[in-house]
């Protein structure tokens, strides 16, 4: 963009739209590949819908994990089911903050309300089990235990670390968040750099989301496709064909491209070649 | 949508959204066709960075013109060039009186200080000559000229409606933005209606963007190509490759689907099958 007067709430918004956009994204939805109930429509839609919320986060008024349900529910009203819930996690923090440090004072003022407002807006979606297993959601006696053990929102985070990298991003500072937005600079201008750093993130650490999903062995075995990519040995067009095959889905690591262009965009990191 | 909740502001940014993905929508650019200088993301961005003018026009606070001139704005600091000017000339009233008689309504009362705002957003953009060419936006006279004739916005659309169909829209009560709404209706839920409600109007009136560019004979090859489409003689898929192999882009008949897709999502059409 030639301008740099974009708000945050704005930001996000193209960061959630460029993510989705980029090509050949292996995987997941791309402009070039629906998911047969999901479709590229349903990301965008959440795109704009989720506005409000984003500039909510901005205003730094309200508490966080409120926000968080208000983004779900703004954007849960089409039929494509979940799109964003991870990105909001990480996007609402940031655009509250406006940036890395600032989502991190953020993070760490959480309290039992967020912990509940989030386990609100977690049953908004159908999102495969996500944070701690010792709190079910679908148990009406969960938010107590919440209330009980007066845990925040950071708490809940630090018990869904271990199975979640979207919550490990919360607890250890965004690692994979910064490293996704120093490789937007680094590749330089232009929307492919985007599908590049996909992949590199995808080389380094199992998506948690395809754990849950399939398993450490699709996992791990990502890993090993998306490092041959990088290598030269594998085409990202073959790696992409292969997981919309087998259903393989790197989710997470979606929302944290998501993150991660938010940052870099924020940074003066253009997507216009 | 699930939710018929969203603001007129969202519907029109959805429509946006949902013109651009359509696919295969001949000659311009969709989901899997960008120009060498105009992609996907910039009409995307423009559908996220145009939110404040269409709020402003949802509030009805204002003059028209001057939120065209905000809209284009808005939507001018990426290196993409206009993507959305007749579209906003159409949305802006749409939005602003709710809809279309709501609209003409709008467009009745405009005045002299919406031709000039209108003038000013025209020179933020690169269009194809727009209004009539007895006022030349490039000269710096051409405002005092207004001022002096005291011309309305309305009074510049019937100047321009002759070779302009965006013009026309506002000045004969949105006709073919009426029946784009009606098509869709009529086909029925699905973004697959969306392409079959452009072919349709293709084949209905030569589109004056093409008229501009490339001649009237163009254009009327345009219509009978559409035609063929619609009565099975000829594949939409082959009128695509055709357009993008002649450069032709239907870019009027682009905006006023916008337009109809606004109306018609209004009037409870989803987009989801």
């Amino acid at each position: 963009m030639k301008c740099h007067l974009t708000s945050r709430a704005e930001r996000a918004q193209l960061a959630m739209m460029l993510e989705v956009c980029a090509y050949p994204k292996p995987g997941n939805v791309d402009r070039c590949h629906d998911y047969p109930d999901t479709w590229l429509e349903h990301f965008l839609a959440s795109t704009i819908l989720a506005r409000p919320a984003l500039e909510e986060a901005e205003r730094g008024e309200g508490r966080i994990g409120e926000i968080i349900r208000h983004a779900v529910q703004q954007t849960s009203c089409h039929t494509g089911g979940n799109t964003h819930f991870g990105a909001f996690i990480l996007l609402i923090p940031l655009v509250y903050g406006g940036d890395i440090k600032g989502a991190m004072q953020v993070i760490a003022k959480t309290d039992v309300s967020d912990a509940v407002a989030f386990y609100r807006a977690f049953a908004l979606t159908a999102v495969r089990t996500y944070p701690t297993d010792a709190i079910d959601i679908n148990d009406p006696k969960a938010l107590d235990t919440l209330r009980d053990k007066e845990m925040t929102l950071l708490d809940v985070m630090h018990h869904s670390a271990k199975n979640d990298m979207v919550a490990r991003e919360w607890v250890t500072g965004f690692p994979l968040t910064r490293h996704g937005a120093d490789l937007l600079a680094t590749f330089g201008p232009g929307r492919d750099a985007i599908v590049r750093m996909f992949v590199t993130l995808l080389a380094m650490e199992p998506d948690t989301f395809i754990i849950k999903k399939q398993g450490r062995e699709v996992a791990d075995e990502v890993i090993r496709k998306a490092r041959n990519v990088l290598d030269g040995t594998y085409t990202v067009e073959r790696f992409d064909a292969e997981c919309i095959e087998k259903g393989i889905n790197p989710g997470s690591i979606a929302d944290i491209t998501i993150a991660a262009i938010y940052v870099a965009l924020s940074e003066g990191w253009s997507w216009e070649s």
